[in-house]
């Protein structure tokens, strides 16, 4: 399986939710040893996700990536944000256009999930 | 035609607006004698949708279902709101994990709609 | 690469955030020599995007259809709204269901992206 998330949203109850979500979908892969590829693609509001201090979830947010969950946040939104992909957690990376990279992974046969 | 409809949103309108969506689909194809296959996966805050009395649309759903439209729950949206799917509409069939199957269906080329 | 965006939001702010993902999408491929085709399905509250006049963008709105990017509305919202199609920007067409479009387009390989 292969699914590449979606998030957009800056509130807390998103961004609790899909990292509910993400929790809930690895324990059904584990359960059953099904191997999953899962990405998370953060664009708008949805940066304070990967801050390493404070607000909001940074060790809910390392867990899943210490699962196997990568996180890419796009450089549109650093740069509308002023914003340097080292003030974010050390393990997101950074893709060029957040819907391109969702396209492009759609058309690669990954299932989409918008949050 | 096979697509999975995804709702979250325990709110009126959405629901309302997503039960219209359906109505409009299932006239297409009727219109056209196409196939179709409609499943709605319910999980988050939209539980309420497939209670069987008061709020909000239980005639609606029920009508849908009628028609050969599924509607499934996830088992992790019942066991946080403590409720039992014995409590839900009789037609309501259970996931394990809505994500999961948002995710198995589309890989298996289903359409994918985010309500 | 082929892709469908759906939006049903009639607020200012999700409809800016939209026509900035049409251009950082078009900056990427075009940067890219990548060949795109880019659809727009709108219906429920953001058939306002389409008016040609005052609120809300309709420059930009034309702006991207100058570089291919179509434009769909829903015969269902149309006639919910009591509203012609030549009250709205002359390049915009109408498909008969929002949803059913949606689908078909998945299922002949073009990705989905949510607004």
């Amino acid at each position: 399986m292969q699914v590449v998330f979606q998030i957009t949203s800056g509130e807390r109850d998103a961004q609790l939710s899909m990292l509910g979500q993400l929790n809930n979908l690895l324990n059904y892969t584990n359960e059953r040893k099904t191997r999953i590829a899962i990405e998370v693609v953060v664009h708008g509001h949805a940066w304070n996700l990967l801050l390493p201090g404070g607000h909001p979830f940074p060790e809910k947010v390392s867990a899943l990536h210490g699962q196997s969950v990568r996180f890419l946040i796009c450089r549109n939104t650093l740069n509308s944000h002023q914003l340097a992909a080292d003030q974010l957690l050390p393990f997101v990376e950074v893709v060029p256009a957040a819907i391109a990279h969702l396209v492009e992974r759609q058309q690669a046969g990954w299932a989409y999930i918008r949050c």
